[in-house]
């Protein structure tokens, strides 16, 4: 990795450990980034921390992910971050201000600089030449006070790209290639770095599109070189005076080494259920589609809009399709609208919504159950569209804008055949209708001592959580597949979202998309034994929210047995007290059933001696060796209780 | 009322009866409009009564209240109602196309026609010099189906304009004056009609504001002339050839007369948490502020947007407000895009949403607990927001938008002083951006009776309804104060909204806003006795939502016994079979208590003989005096059980 971006970004910024693959290293970081989510949450662990201001260059809030306010919750949550962001001298995004991905990008990103945010896109931000990870909210926390981030130093994956992409065919097409090879397993425990004489051929914003989709991948990170396609970005920002240029040396080296040819690409989507399950548009042509939906972190730029209004302009959406617009920030909503392809999509018969993430967090936009919705988002997993049997489909605007023109799935390249189309990509404003007012700076130190936290009747204190006892005996209240996602353990959507500060409310969702008793159940175990779930390889894959570490441990819920955990979840699990173990054996997972006692005696004394454990089936009168990940300060945290705890004991 | 606007549209769709106050009238309808909320009941009625096609003129299905999606009800709603407009030859408004109340008037209205509508706000098509009547949904359906419109001949009450409106007073204002001055009850029974030399300066939107909130004072509905304002509008429209003259005769004379100066009115606001808490903007000056929200049908023409924006222009809205724009059709919005409003509400801090009523059906937007909320819309009604102890204030667009720039409450006029500001309302386009792409028209009968209407797993068939039995004898399950509205009875909002086509699963929040045991309660009574409610002055005001009386009935409710009833409400009330009785003596009210059992002995007989009967309070064993005002057919209906056993009955 000696020369990569990704190397001198974590020379820089490390503060303990060595950046070996597998090694805890320590970094230093510049910024974070919040949104209302996780925020609140963050918000509440800074008062636990009893912290007085950030101690970060930039710390900023976002409100966009809660903005339908079905009841007075969300206003109440957005009233709440306003002051803690005045309380702790953070920056607080209005409500409309937009996404938080490329309102940052726009607003704050910094090249060579270290972020954390409670957002698992988070990583996007290496489309400037950050190194930008998402995390848990309590990572945040600490960050924001000050604290280095802790992680496993991961394997650098060089991409190299040659060629240039051809018409119909854009960033989107090339981290749904990424996904095809890789599945969303391909980047876990490695920072992608993208490099080569394809970059040329890439904006900012078609990077952010590529780095924001790394999640996907399970990535660490991506990153993207500062080269002049940044400093132009940052010059239409009217903050050139931010850009420092970092790229790789000629002669950088990479753990991985994988090569994309862009002019082979092909228009791509990925059908429902999971974001990797990737086919050309040509195989999946002809399937009807009820709705189609641009937005999204994931294709953010003024040129994913501006292309799909370029496609309708003049024509009309088919009468059957609904076809929603979600501009991703308040500056290029403006923009757009100045340059009139806003007017161009209303009148093809767009429904435009207020700036935010709206259906890609299943903030509405609801599909009918079964019917088709191609998405311009990062993700589909099953029932995140808030429909409990959706069929969600993920591709580039350029695909979409085709579907919603003929009610089917077309491949852009075929359509511009048909209606004699050019793919000619909408100029850029040279200078965007930058306008910071609705950001709100922190106020001067003197002033923000004095704000009071503004606590609505939905906002509860964060709970209490008992320490790890040393003889664990507990059932088995469910037995998972592989890949279960955050939103399946704590789902996301109108319904649950509005509880997001309130944990004992929220709970009541915990894993009910996949058993509508588990809260019940688990609730009987909080106060007595606790719980074991037992889950299958890639455990806790998808967003950075911790409540789905939170709402079960509030009910009970003490381990995790499972092959294989996501990296931010499991760092949410022993942030919050959860032993996350991994079968030695992955077959002993198949001699295990619900309901079965497991136990695992004087823990207390044995987690801190090594990584392995035995865990005995009490039922079956067997026994299994699992082992456990944690470094020194997570078992130090597990046995706690928490992180929480464990500071409020230093407090 | 000899030679009036009203009169000469009485005369010209009498069918039968003669139009003296209080006697019955038939009247022909020539258009009806249904929205989504109360849509879904009336295709299901369509299909309860067998219908071939549509036999008005023009019946137009709007989707416009339930556009948040949550989760796949709304979508599938959306889908059953675009079937169901094919099958029965409606035209189909397709989501995103606006609000029902200006999308009509921009496309469909017509000067001297009659139309009904299951939305209160129907009225407001009167603007045009139509007679334009909320009623029930099966009133819809019948008239859909052919039948006359039956209702008792109100009064009618001229109000004569003079004058001009002064600078920074609009045409919000002349209505608030009108609530003002009337109440929410002062147009009971009324039609009311303006006239005189005052109408000059009123745009045909202008006069849609003040039509449209005529459902606020409780009128049957409101009527201007067809004049050259009307006909400018229409010229606007494209459709300068729907134009006919219809104008009061010069010695017209009304049954009641009132007189509005213009030139005297002065910025007015309805505070919370009623239409009519009416006063002067600068007695409440300097209150805070914390959201504010322009669109609906009670503001809805361009020069309401347009003008906002003209404020805000180059200004920021203060960072303490949420500014929420809603457009209320997709032509206004493309209008004010191509006009560059759009751009200066953005820029300013707008949050634009998707064109549709939005937070004035509590569809999201909710503001935070006891927050002032200042809003274009026309109703006030405790907890309708979605918060349930909300503090909701009703105004013009220029009050709204003064207090989006300061964050308080301030007087237009004051703001105008201190800015430098001029009330130069911007033109409206010559040519409206007409665009009838997501007007999805009825197929020709052949191709219609071979649609199959879709009915995702959400939509419900409609309930039986027993009959009348002739001795009831049940217990009062719930008594009620004065102007309980349809709000409390069965609450729209997001969480409620989405089971309008499911009658059982809507039941559930019947009247919960009041009792939240009433349905647990109530449905013990269901199989039994049924249960009787007792109520005060103007029972069941508000929106004309039909759940209002089908939920109830559905869980015991048989009868109704008031001070007194709102008319749309009262036939509802008839149409689904729970008798609505009026105490002879008001003090009657204060003897009954919860729990007291009422028997009405040969029910069956008494109603067809007379408008009087014995109520019979065993539990006190004490009698009052109560009457009905049924008609004979509404008697019929009553003991049938309802119109549509009784119209099954009749097939």
């Amino acid at each position: 990795m000696a020369g990569s971006v990704a190397e001198k970004l974590l020379t820089a910024h490390l503060v303990s450990g060595e950046p070996n693959p597998g090694e805890e290293i320590g970094l230093g970081i510049d910024q974070t980034l919040t949104q209302d989510a996780t925020g609140t949450l963050v918000m509440q662990e800074l008062e636990a921390l009893r912290l007085d201001r950030a101690r970060t260059e930039v710390s900023v809030q976002y409100v966009d992910h809660n903005l339908l306010q079905a009841d007075e919750k969300n206003a109440e949550d957005h009233a709440f971050l306003r002051s803690a962001c005045r309380r702790y001298g953070l920056w607080f995004s209005k409500p409309g201000n937009g996404v938080s991905h490329p309102t940052h990008m726009q607003r704050f990103g910094v090249p060579g600089k270290t972020m954390v945010g409670s957002d698992s896109h988070t990583c996007a931000a290496g489309s400037l030449g950050m190194l930008a990870i998402g995390v848990g909210g309590l990572e945040v926390a600490m960050a924001i006070a000050g604290r280095p981030l802790y992680l496993r130093m991961p394997e650098i994956w060089g991409v190299r790209l040659t060629g240039e992409l051809p018409p119909w065919v854009s960033a989107k097409d090339v981290v749904l290639e990424m996904l095809r090879r890789h599945g969303v397993k391909g980047g876990l425990n490695r920072i992608i770095e993208y490099h080569g004489p394809g970059l040329a051929g890439l904006t900012a914003m078609d990077r952010h599109v590529i780095a924001n989709m790394g999640a996907e991948l399970g990535a660490t990170t991506t990153v993207f070189p500062a080269d002049d396609a940044v400093r132009r970005f940052l010059r239409a920002e009217g903050r050139e005076d931010d850009f420092t240029e970092l790229t790789a040396d000629a002669d950088a080296s990479y753990d991985v080494d994988e090569e994309i040819d862009l002019s082979a690409l092909e228009p791509l989507i990925a059908k429902p259920s999971a974001p990797d399950n990737v086919v050309p548009v040509r195989e999946v042509a002809g399937t009807e589609v009820s709705q189609v939906v641009i937005g999204s972190s994931a294709n953010p730029g003024f040129r994913d809009f501006a292309i799909a209004a370029a496609m309708v302009k003049g024509r009309q959406t088919d009468d059957s399709v609904s076809f929603d617009v979600n501009p991703s920030s308040r500056e290029i909503f403006a923009d757009l609208t100045k340059a009139g392809h806003t007017f161009d999509l209303i009148s093809a018969g767009a429904r435009i919504h207020q700036a935010g993430c709206m259906g890609c967090i299943g903030m509405g936009q609801a599909p009918a159950t079964g019917r088709n919705s191609l998405r311009t988002f990062p993700r589909n997993f099953p029932g995140r569209s808030g429909t409990r049997e959706d069929s969600v489909w993920l591709c580039s605007p350029e695909t979409a804008a085709a579907a919603a023109l003929t009610g089917e799935i077309i491949d852009p390249r075929d359509l511009a055949g048909k209606l004699e189309l050019r793919h000619t990509v909408p100029a850029e404003p040279e200078s965007a209708s930058v306008n910071t007012e609705m950001l709100v700076p922190p106020p001067e130190p003197e002033e923000a001592a004095r704000v009071e936290l503004d606590k609505g009747p939905n906002i509860s204190s964060l709970p209490d959580f008992p320490e790890l006892p040393d003889r664990m005996a507990a059932p088995v209240l469910l037995k998972v597949g592989d890949d279960i996602s955050t939103d399946e353990i704590s789902p996301a959507g109108a319904r649950a979202l509005p509880f997001r500060s309130n944990v004992p409310k929220l709970a009541e969702f915990t894993f009910t998309r996949i058993d509508e008793d588990y809260p019940a159940r688990a609730r009987a175990t909080a106060d007595d034994t606790g719980h074991f779930v037992v889950g299958g390889e890639n455990y806790g894959q998808g967003s950075s929210r911790e409540h789905a570490a939170i709402t079960p441990r509030y009910l009970g819920l003490r381990a995790v047995i499972a092959k294989s955990f996501a990296r931010i979840h499991w760092q949410n699990l022993a942030n919050f007290g959860i032993l996350a173990l991994e079968f030695t054996r992955s077959d002993d997972y198949d001699r295990i059933d619900p309901d079965d006692v497991l136990a695992i005696d004087e823990v207390r004394r044995s987690l801190p001696g090594g990584p392995e454990l035995t865990v005995r089936n009490t039922t079956k009168d067997e026994e299994y060796r699992v082992r456990h990940r944690l470094s020194e300060r997570q078992v130090e945290a597990v046995l706690a209780g928490g992180r929480i705890p464990l500071l409020a004991r230093e407090v």
